[in-house]
């Protein structure tokens, strides 16, 4: 009982080949055809030794938190007010934690009442909630192509149908929102929610133009569709901007979702969900089911750490950071990638998208990356529709600028001999693609 | 914004009548139907005034807590390993935690592989992500009646079908669960899962007969029904004494929930689901949807309490703090109720099962039970079907023993009012009956 074996190594009770003699086949949810792991989550534990750079996940750099001070914070919570941080709470949340995330909020320019806000395991149980409340089988949920991961898995896990709408380097473009509303529609299907991640999205790295928002939101008024914003990185602007959100617009039409998981720390799993009024009491309800309440004492720890601690000169130092990041990524891809290769401009947040000359294949081209010691989250995860073979995701957030440059430098490489391969013998490879999938939290 | 209003107060944005109003009516998922707020929740603002002797609530007594040496942990844990416990984890849990576990287990006889354990946010999101993967709209879970009130509102939240086997002193009756299962049948409904906690009942406090768990375990293999054994008491009883598991006698056909909300601490939000190795990662990929990972930083703080502290020795503190709570309770149970009601005699865990007299409604008496400075969870709470309006539960977890004492003075004087009504107009009011409601976290 002292050691992890590796999950395929015979042990009593385990079974060689689960897939064929898992004896509990014939009693899953059907819900649970659409929950698939990752091919290349493998691939992760090999991505995750030292000598492979990275650039697949999705952590944020926390040694530039004060852990320290933190620590002794941590301890005051405990010793001072133990009695409620180890105890069960409210499933709406901690009440003075909700008055502080509506300040968070008003940095954005969200005007909110404590009342409306629900806190939530993380955003992805926001996201988790939301989809339990207004998505039935076979809803469609529109959806920026490509989109977040997990949003995808939770939409899968509710048997909602994802249709993808492109963007261009100014976000989600209006028109191609209607045509797909009208599509949706002439094929007789029921669009519940349009889900968004305005800002510096993740995976494509790119923001919704200011004068496309208010467009947008017209949109889904006109088709009676529900807009989840996710915006956890919407205060990593590099220069410090911030844009009006959706949410400000249509407070009525619009759930916003929140976290401090990359403007604090993501392993407090501490996020909200911003909701209609209406809409926030079968929320709470939702919630309770889940979870019965969130934890109570990351949520003390995050309000005192508000209350405390400079956290809005804490996130400059975490915009100045990724922003040095970002431009060590930018630079490197420009110096190395081979012609053909053409990648978003992040203005903030973690990502840059990469599209990669046709015929290369990013998943299939994956195993070479990581046996040339760099890995990256391929982009047919980020589709629901089989799209993204062409496209990859690479983050910054997470290695040096050293290792950035290092990792883009061996990517190219990898690039260069797929691309030569493919001028010798034609494509590389024919690959089926298939749905979302979770590689793992790291890539989230 | 900062000061939380009451929830029907006037404010831009909120609706006066909310159920008539709610612009999103038209949009929520069909499983919303079946998440009901409690008509008693909005007692529970009232019960939880100083004045009132709250038996209603399942918070654990965490005054026998070392707070100062948790403390002085939870520092340690952030300054020595914060980069780690802050980050994002796998969404299976944390591997030492894992082994951990399966140590706390083997004191229950359980002989399992960290492998096979998925930490989740408290044992309520291993119910929900248990029922995700097993329960279509329409199937059949059989629980014990009266059940958790959790369990109850996590299966109608995937629309599953409750249906209730009735307990005698010694749990759930086999000859009752087989007739259940042969009704189902000419029903022609699928039954999918047993969902039974075994040991110190929520809410009816019995404990199931070492001698039945044999004979239930072989009746749903035979029916090829999967149980669900919750045991978040298994360690509280009185005497130390511990019971065989389910998952001891049938490892491949248990799903095993355990938690650290009551032996430990409810705040931090640590429990988990021990699976069949074939079920394992199908759970991980929807606890993955759910909330990605679960928090790093609570499961760090109790591993490193199971490490360092003396656990064992804890619990055993609880033990006989919950055993001085139980004498109390039962001794002025004895001495105060009227005539005509009977209750449970638990010998571990929060909770006696009282039974009042015909015509008496539990539901009906409790504002005028709070009136009197009382409180209790009533009966038709822990029913999916209606059952339970002359039952209610009574909690000594929390309150001190004198407390309890005058607590149960006033409750029978309510009752001796609510009889001497009774015998002078007949039946005090005839109420309509409901399903599963949460009153709150605080009644876990």
């Amino acid at each position: 009982m002292t050691s992890s074996q590796p999950p395929q190594s015979a042990r009593p009770g385990s079974t060689p080949s689960r897939q064929n003699l898992d004896p509990h086949l014939d009693r899953y949810a059907a819900r649970t055809a659409g929950m698939t792991a990752s091919e290349i989550r493998a691939l992760f534990a090999v991505a995750s030794r030292p000598e492979v750079v990275s650039l697949a996940g999705g952590m944020p750099n926390l040694a530039a938190l004060p852990l320290d001070s933190l620590s002794t914070q941590m301890a005051e919570v405990v010793a001072e007010d133990g009695l409620v941080a180890l105890q069960y709470g409210s499933a709406q949340g901690v009440p003075t934690l909700r008055e502080q995330i509506c300040d968070v909020m008003a940095m954005e320019g969200i005007s909110a009442h404590p009342d409306d806000v629900v806190v939530t395991v993380g955003s992805q149980m926001g996201l988790d909630m939301v989809t339990r409340l207004f998505c039935d089988p076979g809803d469609v949920v529109i959806a920026e192509g490509p989109s977040y991961v997990g949003a995808l898995g939770s939409f899968a896990a509710y048997q909602a149908n994802v249709v993808h709408v492109a963007m261009d380097d100014d976000g989600l473009v209006p028109d191609n929102l209607r045509e797909a509303l009208a599509a949706a529609k002439q094929r007789g299907q029921r669009v519940k929610c349009l889900y968004t991640i305005p800002n510096f999205h993740n995976p494509a790295g790119v923001t919704l133009a200011v004068d496309r928002r208010a467009e947008i939101v017209e949109i889904c008024a006109e088709h009676d569709v529900l807009i989840i914003e996710d915006n956890p990185y919407g205060l990593l602007g590099f220069d410090g901007q911030t844009y009006p959100s959706l949410r400000s617009m249509a407070p009525e039409n619009v759930v916003y979702l929140g976290s401090f998981s990359k403007t604090f720390a993501s392993g407090l799993r501490v996020g909200w969900v911003l909701a209609p009024h209406a809409v926030r009491e079968k929320l709470v309800l939702a919630a309770e089911s889940a979870t019965l309440c969130p934890p109570t004492l990351n949520q003390l720890v995050v309000s005192k750490y508000l209350e405390t601690h400079d956290w809005k000169g804490q996130i400059k130092t975490f915009r100045e950071n990724y922003r040095e990041r970002r431009d060590a990524m930018l630079s490197a891809l420009e110096q190395h990638l081979p012609a053909g290769c053409t990648w978003t401009q992040p203005e903030g947040g973690f990502y840059v998208w990469v599209t990669v000359p046709e015929g290369v294949d990013t998943k299939a081209m994956l195993p070479r990356a990581v046996t040339a010691r760099v890995a990256y989250a391929s982009g047919t995860g980020f589709y629901a529709d089989g799209l993204g073979s062409r496209q990859m995701r690479l983050s910054y957030c997470y290695p040096t600028p050293e290792r950035i440059r290092e990792g883009v430098r061996r990517l190219a490489g990898v690039l260069e001999s797929e691309m030569e391969l493919m001028r010798t013998f034609g494509s590389v490879t024919t690959r089926t693609v298939s749905g979302p999938q979770f590689p793992g939290p790291d890539t989230a």
